[in-house]
């Protein structure tokens, strides 16, 4: 109403960020513009410099700014092994735990068809040609163990199956309804010991 | 840990926004690389421009993108009658009630010693300067009915006497505790007409 265009432009611009309405939204600009125009400076630039180097890994599909992330490139990891998560903070997690120690698959994202992620959305034929490179025996499904995350779990097993591969999931140690991200790594560590075959 | 350094940059630097802990900065950051990234961009631009174009007007101290907003310039107001309010919200809230037709002094704050916001900090020393326009007759002290807003308004009042001015609140029809932004219009109206003198 009063407000420059400029503002406006700005309070629109935030809600790209999710959870952040109207309200918040103008609550940020007031904000930064007040009291932080330095912090509002540097995240103009972390943004667009994020947007130019940022891609994903070709191999493990998760967040990297090369064409092969630090992790897929290292050669002390077990390449038979290949660990699918839904996000790089479960990854993350997984390496807290300090006890696997092969490779990765970064699904971005999870099954849930109720916001139209189906598995065309997901790229699962990414991963179908990751798990064919001659290298990788077993497939261990680390989603979360939410609906989503274990409807994304069975359907990847249903398309693993006849491949030749070991298809395992991480034991249910991790507490039903709970998130990879939110669970302390010795939980984690026990689920990933116990790991079972997909029936 | 396994994130590009430029990523972790973006959610470091996302946590200027108010009530954005590491958590969210980091489902944030994901969330507009993965999925948004038009909207990144449109906001990283917004940001910049923002800084580049708002400050503060000379006269009501809003923000604006010349030196005296489109309200201070207008012509058509009361130049009589200043009212004081925290934020720009409360400024729109105000002409929302089509009962105000004078000009406005925006704090952008509150006093807040907890917070360290004193009257320097406010710098009440361009609001007095702004009553001593040889117009200005009254000045009504709109800021919010919570504990902050209250010592605002009464540390004001008090900077105020022995000026020749007429100094008054908005009357309490706003609820004891609530803000200016999440009252509706009529209430607002009414607290407008039954406005006081400031004991
Ligand atoms: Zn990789
Ligand atoms: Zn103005």
């Amino acid at each position: 109403m009063n407000n420059p265009s400029t503002l406006d432009a700005l309070i629109e611009a935030l809600r790209c960020l999710p959870g952040v309405g109207p309200k918040s939204a103008q609550r940020m600009a007031y904000h930064l513009l007040q009291y932080d125009r330095e912090g509002a400076a540097r995240l103009s630039t972390a943004l667009a410099t994020a947007l130019a180097q940022v891609r994903h890994c070709r191999l493990c599909n998760s967040f990297t700014e090369d064409e092969v992330c630090r992790l897929c490139r290292s050669g002390t990891r077990d390449a038979s092994t290949l660990c699918v998560v839904e996000m790089p903070a479960d990854l993350m997690m997984m390496e807290q735990t300090q006890i696997y120690r092969g490779m990765y698959f970064v699904l971005m994202g999870r099954l849930s068809p109720l916001d139209g992620v189906g598995p065309r959305e997901l790229h699962l034929e990414r991963l179908l040609k990751r798990v064919e490179d001659g290298q990788v025996r077993e497939v261990l499904l680390a989603t979360n163990f939410t609906a989503e995350g274990e409807a994304t779990a069975h359907y990847i097993g249903e398309l693993l199956k006849g491949r030749g591969l070991r298809v395992t999931r991480i034991a249910r140690g991790v507490p039903v309804g709970g998130e990879l991200e939110y669970t302390d790594a010795g939980t984690l560590a026990q689920a990933i010991l116990e790991r079972r075959e997909l029936s």
